[in-house]
């Protein structure tokens, strides 16, 4: 039986250790191609360089293994898959990450990460969007790559017949403390900054954003953020139909 | 009475004349805050600026109008407004646009201009994404203002009690060849790129994304891009849920 073929992107970077940890896991099942940006893209959300050219370097070829960096934007690498570099082979699975830091609630609208998995999802194959609620850079990859293969076999032996998209999230933990899967769904919320602002050596003002996620149901229990918080790998399945259709009508009552 | 506050930002930067020509007409209306990116920013979704600090530059105060010019991205630009620049005042009314291009169907997920203004509804005012269905620099903005002009008087007048942030897409034309709203969906559809590649002065190849949308449901007539096609200004009201409820079931029969 021919390898399955997985892609592999991420917002890290080609050289973040998340990346290589699911690298090293989806080679046990088939061969990979990992297309990674060359610099960390984190908050680049669902971006695409349209104002510079892209460039494109092959960093590793070994065994069932081929690496890329790209110059641009997880959706850029992801696009560079699919309509340059695969020529028309279909992945059986995309995966990004794993993300050093949580995607869960409403940063997936900010997330690289989650951009990438939804683009990729867009060319057919199920993607997930892998991320570890522990921005370290030396943060410990053992137990995500744990669940990763075991959601990567469970991607790869079932039969799905429709788009899929999951937003996954692991929690900070020994294997052993992990509760297993929640399936559910994104917790309201948004974050508020705090602007540190300093001056540069020429005396101007400069701005650095950092700020506090609000959780607006702190005591619902069908949230990603509930799963987080209780031990559980929150697993939101993902669609980009923004329409708020409950608005319809309403809104229609305002434009007159 | 006091006059409205009124807050403005946009994707092709400060300079941009769909910029301009939202801001006079919001002006006649209330005070207005302008804050938009140094730069363009097509295509940069829901991107915020992480590792790098973020300048800030007032361009012009006169009567009722202060701009300034951020040098991050949309969503900076929003998030450095309503957390710093106005110190605890809200504003009665976000607009975000009038942007050089069509923002309908999934572009929403690319969009500078819709990350800028949702980010913006978080904040509790309610907002408006505006965007011209021509890129060209010089466009003809002249129907455009005629209809900002009514949206902002509807928006301002309306008694609105929840979050609400609208993807408006106008079509060209004159102000008599435009049909008038259609609140519709956003249409299914993805983009399918072609990579132009080129070899730079050091013989290395070098790539532009370019792309096609691919309309999933041509024959729908509740959507964006029928709206669009027929005359019509497109109304989406948006929210940011991306759970697939759909999905959930059958997520948890993948994952065991």
């Amino acid at each position: 039986m021919k390898k399955p073929f997985i892609f592999i992107t991420n917002d890290d970077g080609v050289n973040a250790r998340g990346l290589k940890a699911v690298t090293e896991v989806a080679l046990r099942f088939g061969r990979v191609v990992v297309i990674a940006p060359e610099t960390t893209q984190s908050g680049m959300a669902h971006a695409v360089t349209m104002y510079s050219p892209l460039y494109l370097r092959t960093v590793e070829k070994r065994g069932d293994l081929t690496v890329y960096a790209c110059s641009g934007t997880p959706v850029d690498c992801v696009k560079m898959g699919y309509d340059h570099i695969f020529a028309g082979e279909r992945p059986a699975l995309n995966i990004s990450g794993i993300n050093h830091g949580s995607n869960s609630a409403v940063s997936i609208l900010y997330s690289g990460t989650m951009g990438a998995a939804i683009e990729a999802s867009f060319y057919g194959a199920p993607s997930v969007g892998l991320s570890l609620t522990d921005h370290s850079p030396d943060a410990d990859f053992e137990a995500s790559a744990l669940f990763a293969e075991k959601i990567i076999s469970d991607m790869l032996t079932a039969n799905i017949n429709e788009p899929v998209c999951l937003n996954v999230n692991i929690p900070v933990g020994r294997p052993d403390q992990i509760r297993g899967y929640r399936v559910c769904r994104q917790n309201r919320g948004y974050w508020k900054e705090e602007f540190y602002c300093r001056k540069d050596p020429r005396g101007k003002d400069y701005f650095w954003l950092t700020g506090d996620f609000y959780n607006q149901e702190p005591d619902a229990t069908d949230t990603d953020e509930w799963a987080l918080a209780n031990g559980y790998i929150s697993v939101v399945p993902v669609q980009v139909d923004m329409t708020n259709y409950r608005q319809i009508d309403s809104v229609k009552a305002i434009l007159k």
